[in-house]
């Protein structure tokens, strides 16, 4: 029995708790300003057009005025307001017209003489002698006899229609200062003063490192046990968010000559960042190369959060190197927490606020104390305010940090917080996208064909998976539109409707054929029906389950069918048909119930058990909103019914 | 006398008003999208870390799950929860440990057979058998004769730290769907499905060019009469905002065969926008041109806007041409209300919405009846609410549409806003940033110098120039934080103080010294002392003075001078000190009055007059407000007082 390796990997997986030093979040990031300096990186010219989306690096003051020259707003004559005093429609005032024609770029060299008037255009300089110009509308040009003359319809007032020098921009104002973000509006300024180049803040240039022997690159085939490096991405993504410049430097072993040749490389830019390898039983090899590869160190490793807690924070000369969590809630946090003030800083960018609403929680959170926990949840407005709905998906989700809404902090005292509490949420976005169509319930992958008219049309539709017993339970707290349910009621042996209240009405949706799902040739099940096939089952002690969880509607439909009965692996409830159909195709299982479409999808076989109904319990008080009537809609649309069946449901 | 050139340019003037047929804006917006299709550009697949601010093109649909198998949450030992019952730190129960570590990445061989465990880091593959994790901390692990087992200390329940298959994303689930905006949250959904290249819609490709006979490249000298070319600048730069790729055609000159070449050129790209050339005199050129390249052609000419009379609308082929006006405002404020939709849509992103405010008045608008103006606005917050104040810069001015917070529409049939009015104000930027402090009244080139340290130290400033009076009346109403003035009370010859009522306090500022400028070499000026400047002046009919606006400390100044004389150029009131140099350096006028300054920055000569205290009224509510006092310590820094006296101000 290979004893060794097991000791010495729980060994390091015991002691790892050891080297950390657990601190909370506000110390842990006090220590670490203590020893980076948050200043601007240096500056760098670039052309104008370049300069969007930079910072400025310095104040830019205006060198020209602009205009630079009094400048006529309107086509028409430059003249003396005096010269036009009472003139109107019916007794105009009539001048004689100088030589000259002022269009736009010419520079004037007849003076206006009391008395006489320029033909002007729009923008052109404004001759000396002239006080006021009056638009060519009011006008009327004449020549007699080799001699121009104007007559004057109204009388103008001193300075009307002239737009002096400096009157936008003046020269010597600052136009600009140090730190303006630069948008297009920015742009303007900056190139009415005839700028062609400008000094920005050099963008951070911030190196993104993966580390563990379980992540594969994108786009490669995943093995057993891999898991796509979506932190790597994610982390680039989000430096280039902050004003940085990602480097990747790809995904390094886990081994301590790997990450302590790839650690040094990185250290030639301003901020290291590497995710992965702060769990125990390889954390510690990352924590350890950091340690030695220079003053001041490691900073804080481990902090009272979660997500969060093996987070390590280190800096090595000037340049803050941070180790993020595996886990991609976790590392994404945590990015935000430590990583994103520093690189906005560097980038000479303002720190961002993050926005805060006010929302009530619908269901209880249970929290460790200990941690400050920070809950990731989804918004839903309802009549009396917002419900804010904890993602039930964990740190290892990367979905439940991108479909959050927000988060709300729980306390390191707090054990819990109890339903119905009225909790802050910080906004993740920025800013509260209401959504048009709130579904709450079982997900199907149906749904998806029905609302994809929707979403074409523009509406926005929120999708939170609680099941079909939480769907109904928010249904009547008013907090959805939809609710799809697929409930049996064993009783009547009748799908859904029994379990909905009078205040909710119930929209048919489709078929689904529950069955159950094993590999192709397992011969115990092979050419059986249902029960035959439990029977087996239940007779083979090699033979295991995969169950779901209990108030899913596949529980009680399994529960029916063993009738008392226990398999092995009964204790072991998956939460989707997509986790029991990948149990029984990796092995881990052997049998167990689901639809037919998903059976199909991994390549399994299928022993048709019954159909169920998937339906829609709406709330009646909801069925005239335009959303709504636009989700009846899209069920009876022809291309949603063919995407139904084909996906292998069945429609009335 | 060329005559004939005067003659042509007065009837193409007069005539091209004849070529607008002047519609009103929704009329405008509803012929234009009946010949341009409102609908995405094609298609492009690009690297996943490129897609970032980019449009999905299609669906994307999980091909894996995520995880793709059951996964431990934690370091420990996986098992079956049922053998655990019990257990805890008093009476730990025993089970034997499996040959096999499951470390990251390892695919199980071993199952997990009744009263077994098998150890198992974070993230790894739950083993057949298995339905339950013990963390690492509630074990000990124990080898005695070769035997390995271990003792656990705490009950486990079915599925405890078990992450199953799928529970981030499902196989077959529609992660996001088409039109979807690309950010690092959905980066990180797509890369923890291994996407690593998707379909975006491709950027439309938006030409930008300018033309015009008066406008020079940025960064080329400014000769007389001549302006920089702002407009492409900002126009290219907002195409980028507006989710398109700015394709820039340069400066094109005002005559029919060089816009005629440029713009067929264009029509390759999927939109064409002209700034320049739609004012009287040279608009009809582009118009005409426009107007042969092809179906359907002009769509409108001439719509019912102030700022944006002129603009051209017109559609060749698919290819919509938009020429735009010329001055900045009127050509930022038409690309927002007529381009930036369509390149939006073509660039598959939904339509932006205007954040609006409520505000009030403090000024009249005067407005023209039969058009619907947009008046650029700068909020300030009061205690009852937010003040609207327009800017008085014009439509010439890029800095009124830069430096506004906002627009108020008025409409076609209005001619006029009282005073006191509450108006809707639709947001340019995306929030309404509140100002720290609040400067409203007559700006100086020093006042950037107390700026300076404020700005740095991230105190927002907004500053209002409206004049000594127009800041006298704001800190009245309680508008502003500091009104600057320099207001001279000829009867008791004292500055400020007169004007100040009891709510207001006087903080000292600096001096200035006010005198005659004129260029040097001047005979009429040279040598003299201010009174006998003066009466060389009104002695010479040919000398020609620019004056200042009635209400502004220098005006007052200057009448005391002329003491009821009239000098020729009376009439000709600019409204700044750089106006009264630019015009007297040019050689509009030959003398006025400003600040040494200001003289010396033109190079002009200086006769002193007197000094003037430049002092800051505050409302005696606003003293203790943190940047009030952050203002009042800035004018008393060494830094700031250094650099007043070395723009040649005198401190007490």
């Amino acid at each position: 029995m290979p004893t060794e390796p097991i000791a010495s990997f729980v060994r390091r997986a015991a002691s790892q708790e050891q080297f950390l030093e657990v601190i909370g979040r506000d110390e842990a990031i006090a220590r670490f300003h203590r020893h980076v300096a948050l200043r601007p990186c240096s500056a760098e010219t670039v052309p104008l057009a370049a300069s969007l989306g930079r910072v400025l690096a310095s104040d830019i003051a205006a060198e020209v005025d602009a205009p630079a020259f009094d400048r006529s707003g309107v086509d028409g004559f430059a003249l003396r307001a005096a010269d036009t005093s009472g003139a109107d429609e019916d007794t105009p005032r009539r001048l004689a017209v100088n030589p000259e024609v002022l269009a736009c770029g010419v520079a004037p060299r007849v003076e206006v003489a009391p008395g006489t008037a320029t033909v002007i255009a729009t923008g052109a300089m404004i001759p000396r002698g002239a006080d006021a110009v009056v638009m060519i509308e009011h006008s009327e040009f004449t020549e007699q006899d080799g001699s121009a003359a104007v007559d004057i319809f109204r009388s103008a007032a001193p300075g009307q229609y002239v737009t002096f020098a400096g009157s936008d921009i003046g020269r010597g104002e600052v136009v600009l200062r140090a730190g303006r973000l630069v948008t297009s509006r920015e742009i303007g300024a900056l190139a009415a003063i005839g700028r062609a180049a400008v000094p920005v803040v050099r963008r951070p240039r911030v190196a993104v490192l993966s580390t563990g022997d379980e992540i594969v690159p994108l786009g490669a085939p995943l093995r057993p046990g891999r898991v796509y490096d979506s932190n790597r991405a994610i982390i680039a993504a989000a430096v280039s968010e902050c004003g940085g410049e990602p480097v990747d430097l790809g995904i390094c072993r886990d081994d301590e000559a790997s990450l302590e040749a790839a650690l040094r490389g990185a250290l030639t830019c301003d901020m290291v960042l590497v995710s992965g390898g702060t769990s125990k039983g390889a954390g510690d090899i990352t924590y350890r190369v950091v340690g030695r590869l220079g003053a001041p160190g490691v900073i804080a490793h481990g902090v009272a959060l979660k997500p969060g807690k093996p987070l390590c924070l280190a800096v090595i000369g000037k340049v803050p190197v941070l180790l993020l969590p595996g886990f991609p809630t976790s590392a994404i946090f945590t990015f935000h927490e430590f990583a994103a003030p520093v690189i906005r800083a560097f980038a000479g960018l303002r720190a961002e606020t993050r926005a805060s609403v006010g929302a009530r929680l619908p269901l209880r959170i249970a929290s460790e104390r200990g941690r400050t926990e920070y809950v990731m949840v989804s918004l839903v407005r309802t009549e009396d305010g917002i419900a804010a709905y904890p993602t039930a998906k964990g740190s290892g989700a990367v979905t439940a940090f991108s479909q959050a809404d927000g988060f709300v902090a729980v306390p390191q005292h707090a054990e819990a917080v109890a339903e119905g509490t009225q909790v802050d949420v910080q906004l993740i976005g920025r800013d509260l996208e209401p959504a048009d169509l709130v579904i709450i319930g079982s997900h199907c992958i149906g749904l998806d064909a029905v609302m994809a008219p929707l979403e074409r049309a523009g509406i926005r539709v929120k999708l939170l998976n609680v099941g079909s017993l939480g769907g109904i339970a928010a249904a009547k707290r008013g907090e959805c539109d939809v609710a799809p349910v697929h409930l049996l009621d064993p009783a009547s042996d009748t799908y859904n409707r029994p379990f909905l209240t009078a205040d909710l009405a119930l929209l048919p949706g489709y078929r689904r054929q529950q069955g159950i799902l094993y590999r192709s040739g397992d011969a115990r099940f092979a050419g059986k029906d249902a029960a035959a096939a439990v029977r087996a089952a239940l007779a083979d002690q090699t033979c295991v389950l995969v169950n779901r969880n209990a108030g899913s509607g596949t529980r009680i439909l399994l529960d029916g069918l063993l009738d008392g009965a226990r398999p092995v692996g009964y204790p072991n409830q998956a939460k989707t048909h997509n986790a029991v159909a990948a149990a029984i195709q990796q092995g881990r299982a052997d049998w167990g119930l689901a639809i037919a479409t998903v059976a199909r999808q991994y390549g399994l076989a299928f022993i048709p058990l019954r159909d169920e109904s998937y339906d829609f319990a709406i709330p009646r008080a909801r069925l005239d909103r335009p959303a709504v009537r636009a989700f009846v809609a899209a069920l009876a649309q022809q291309d949603v019914r063919h995407a139904l069946i084909a996906l292998g449901f069945a429609l009335d």
